[in-house]
């Protein structure tokens, strides 16, 4: 179908926003007034630059306070009525949106309404101009869409049709399936926004939390389908007044935009992408520095080996288990401290991954290989890291790893981690990466929650307010269905604070008292933890005092719900980067976000020097 | 009466808060479970660390889901209590806060809570400590403060009493006359936090928005009055969740906090401080800049004239009606660009307004004067504002113009301007500084509000929203009551945002029209609005064709209200800094807030140079 965005939910200035809307590829527009009347540029230049860029404009809006007014109003009401069709004219668009009263002299009368409103729709007629009427959640006498309805149906004009808007519908808990009643051609416009599930004011959240579908907790897709159902012609139309949006680049926001609809129209059966498969694991996890030595006695400490290097770029594979771990040196530009730029997931069928992660237009990354090179398919999430879809070692596909030659050493290092006492791998060794937190730049936390579900195919936790010292962090998991891909997305707390975006490493052990002492008997550290914790602990959990201390001593931290126990602990920062050790048990499935204030607290007071 | 804090009111470590807390002149905390527990000090070392501050440990806090269980829960229940009294007794405290239970099993027995908490107050009695049960407004089967005290009677133990806090109390609507009906000395704790009146979530609305005492909608000074009243003996203490104080530093936001005390305590009639009595004008507005050419040029073109100059500073008086600009190159330190550093309020006893400042914690400006200096009383807004109480000219006090040498060329420029053809002052001349509007640190909003009430005794209007193209302005005006100041604080939109904090000077005219052609004619330009916004004026005004042409030609902005009409235009930005003139007729009291989008967006573009 048709894609358009309403103006208001870009930032910038009128011209800026069109160029956006234009460049990620909507077929058209709604001219929200105020930015109309804040360009420099006149009704006939903003017609001409639309038509430049390819655009329609699919909606003037809005008008307000119009209709069940006293004879006077009526009048004045209609003066500002033909100033508008004038404005819209030289526009050049033919449809307004004129929202249902909030006025305190409008009359709780039908008949009324819709005398005025057919009175409207013959003026607007003579310009060529219609009008779709909308109910506001919070209208004065009109809120709900089956009511607004009820009104054209009544005024019963040519011009006069209905515009849903699945905010105000699903806000007040309205059922979508009316909308089945409603002949097509008489719903002249579709408004799509999603948004959290909040208990507050409907006024308020309209105006400060609406997100884009699939970001929010609004089920869109019936909407849609029973509004495509009824025959509606229309456009699907993006309309999100959201606080941060209004902040954040036009441009990148408009690709976020057209992306929710994209995905949108695949789930209310609209349209057909390539499928999405959920990762099975994490295929390896690169760390980008200008000195890796760091990084390497940080790995070296947890066991690491390093097995293998490129065979033509300055990048170091470390192994243990199924970790790995790569190196790169091959700093370009101002990334100089250590970060993690980019992560690499097993996926079933690599090609299909990378033409849907195409499709719903996620930045491919450009491949910057030499012939030899195995053909790594990544997209760039929000926040830059790349994505590599991967399928290691198997017969079916060319493996990332095929670029890599092994070290002639390689058995030796590994021995001395995984193998215990009988030859067999240590329960202390690590297993796996258990999951990788990133930190969001603060203004793409919901959309990097549904780029990771629409390209990657996971699925999103809620989101957590964790207590750190200097603020809340906002945290979202995204996982695969069986916990193979694990990816935590934080926002900073501050966001006009300047340190580093930190990202970590989680590992998995079954032993995480033997892996802890492992490295403290290496001689590297742990973060410390203070005992109060532990107090605390011991009084919610009855631990025997022996666990309780071994955990004290080695900084460990412990969850647990009623699938089963979690333990952690964590490596100093490198860099933007640290690791953490985890131990699951049972079916525990979260990230001991109980822990959380207590960990941040311990990281703050580390890099303190406390 | 004693003054407590939460720590969680604060932001930091531990040990940073209770230095805060105590430099602020606090006489005691509650000590937040968390902010132990990420700490790295012992309970030992907390109590020292208290003991050397001179602060009392007023509260440990909080004790969860406690009442109404099962046998076996209450088992492990007081299982838990006893480790609790064990840190308190570590800590040196002796008050345990119980808030009402939320557990799912939990039942509605008051019998059976009463009994549960007769037998933890009797367990807590055995370490010298006492239980304060409080309701959370959200609490499972208890909500309401008279329902808590219903079960705390039904207990009947010496060690049980009850806690008030007035965020559940209010945030109910429950009234605060039946505290009269509780025997002062079982009312244990009260715990005092405000919060902006919102229609939303309970829990979310008090763990993220409560702020301190007179900064939100809620009426505390009766609830205080009706607690002190009923017998009540402890401290007030302040207990706030609120997402931007987690992130402002600790030092500023404590002494903020006991401000707000000190200032609810006289409302309540606790206290008696020097009268505050609104100034009823503007004395001078002083700008600071290293190089004050172009200022000069914009002044000149505003008809000011430079009358006076300092006798010993660098810092020359311009001056046009009532209105009065000092211009300093003094710069010390790092502002270069022009800024406005000061602001001279008329006060009628300026030394009783700097008394009542001091007491209120106002920052005192170091008196850099010589000995000739006119004894001029200053303290520092929250956004570094100097604000200084003047009485310019009067018989009964020295005058700061006394220290001012006149230039001789004074009367000719000023009759050039004021006059008319017939000798008279023009009506198009400027008569005063109307307004002026600071944007201030994302984090002080509140703060800066509640300074300008209590310290100055200006009262506050409502919060606005404005749309700036990058964010929403989140404004709100603070003015004396006959408008004689008016000052705008506003919040700019994007935190992270590193540009200037604008400010301006709004000056009055009689007749904004002449006023305009007057800069154009000095070859000064004014801020070019859209012609569509007086497409959009002559929609909603009915406003005669002339004079429309006459406000767009000049880039004049228009709004009314029921009481009058207003005008404003505006210069280009110096520095940080610009003007608006600003013509009110009738009793119009606002800003123009209708017109900000245009006016932001204008701003915006002209200094992209569109």
């Amino acid at each position: 179908m048709r894609t358009s965005i309403a103006t208001v939910s870009l930032s910038g200035p009128l011209s800026e926003k069109l160029t956006a809307v234009a460049t990620a590829g909507f077929d058209g527009v709604e001219i929200f007034e105020n930015d109309l009347l804040g360009s420099p540029l006149s009704p006939e230049e903003v017609r001409l630059r639309c038509a430049d860029l390819g655009l329609s404009i699919d909606l003037y809006q809005p008008f307000r306070d119009f209709e069940a007014v006293p004879a006077d109003t009526l009048a004045r009401n209609l003066r500002r009525a033909e100033r508008k069709f004038a404005v819209m004219e030289r526009l050049g668009a033919d449809l307004l949106l004129v929202c249902s009263s909030v006025a305190p002299e409008s009359v709780d009368d039908d008949a009324l309404a819709a005398e005025q409103l057919r009175l409207l729709a013959d003026r607007a007629a003579d310009h060529g101009i219609r009008i779709a009427y909308e109910a506001l959640a919070w209208g004065r006498h009109v809120s709900t869409y089956d009511h607004a309805w009820r009104i054209v149906e009544q005024a019963d004009h040519p011009a006069l049709g209905t515009c849903l808007d699945s905010f105000h519908i699903l806000s007040r808990g309205s059922d979508p399936k009316g909308i089945a009643d409603i002949p097509g051609e008489k719903i002249f416009f579709l408004q799509l926004a999603d948004a959290p599930l909040m208990a507050m004011d409907v006024l308020q959240w309209s105006r400060h939390y609406r997100c884009f579908p699939g970001q929010g907790g609004f089920d869109l897709a019936p909407l849609v389908a029973a509004t495509v159902a009824a025959g509606y012609q229309g456009p699907l139309s993006l309309e999100v007044f959201n606080d941060v949006f209004r902040q954040a680049g036009a441009a990148s926001t408009a690709v976020d935009a057209l992306r929710s609809l994209l995905l949108l129209e695949e789930s209310a059966g609209l349209s057909v992408l390539p499928a999405a498969s959920a990762p099975s694991g994490f295929a390896f996890a690169e760390l980008t520095a200008a000195d890796t030595e760091p990084l390497r006695g940080v790995l070296d400490a947890l066991g690491f080996a390093h097995t293998a290097r490129h065979t033509w770029k300055p990048v170091e594979l470390w192994e243990q288990g199924d970790a790995r771990i790569l190196l790169n040196t091959g700093v370009s530009g101002r990334r100089q401290d250590p970060a993690l730029t980019a992560i690499g997931v097993e996926t079933p069928e690599p090609d299909r991954a990378a033409r849907r992660a195409e499709a719903v237009l996620a930045p491919v990354v450009p491949r910057r290989r030499a012939q030899l090179d195995a053909p790594l398919d990544a997209v760039a999430a929000p926040d830059g890291t790349e994505i590599f879809f991967c399928r290691t070692e198997q017969a079916d596909h060319i493996s990332w790893t095929g670029d890599f030659t092994e070290l002639p050493s390689r058995a030796l290092p590994k021995e001395r981690v995984e193998q215990g006492e009988r030859g067999e791998p240590s329960a202390a060794a690590i297993r796996r990466i258990d999951h990788i937190a990133l930190t969001q730049p603060w203004h793409q936390f919901d959309e990097a929650s549904l780029f990771h579900r629409g390209v990657l195919g996971l699925e999103a936790d809620g989101s957590l307010d964790l207590a750190d010292p200097y603020g809340l962090v906002r945290s979202r998991a995204v996982a695969s269905p069986d916990g193979g891909v694990r990816i935590v997305l934080n926002i900073a707390p501050a966001p006009d604070a300047d340190g580093p975006r930190l990202q970590h490493i989680a590992l998995a052990t079954d032993d995480i008292v033997g892996a802890a002492r492992r490295i403290l008997a290496s001689g590297a550290s742990l973060l410390p933890i203070s005992a109060n914790y532990y107090d605390d602990l011991e009084a919610r959990h009855d631990l025997e005092p022996e666990r309780l201390a071994t955990l004290a001593e080695l900084g460990i931290l412990y969850d647990r719900d009623e699938n089963g126990e979690f333990l952690h602990c964590y490596t100093a920062t490198v860099g933007r980067v640290f690791f953490e050790l985890v131990q699951r048990t049972g079916g525990y499935r979260g990230y001991g976000a109980q822990n959380a204030a207590v960990r941040l607290a311990a990281q703050h007071l580390h890099q303190q020097g406390v």
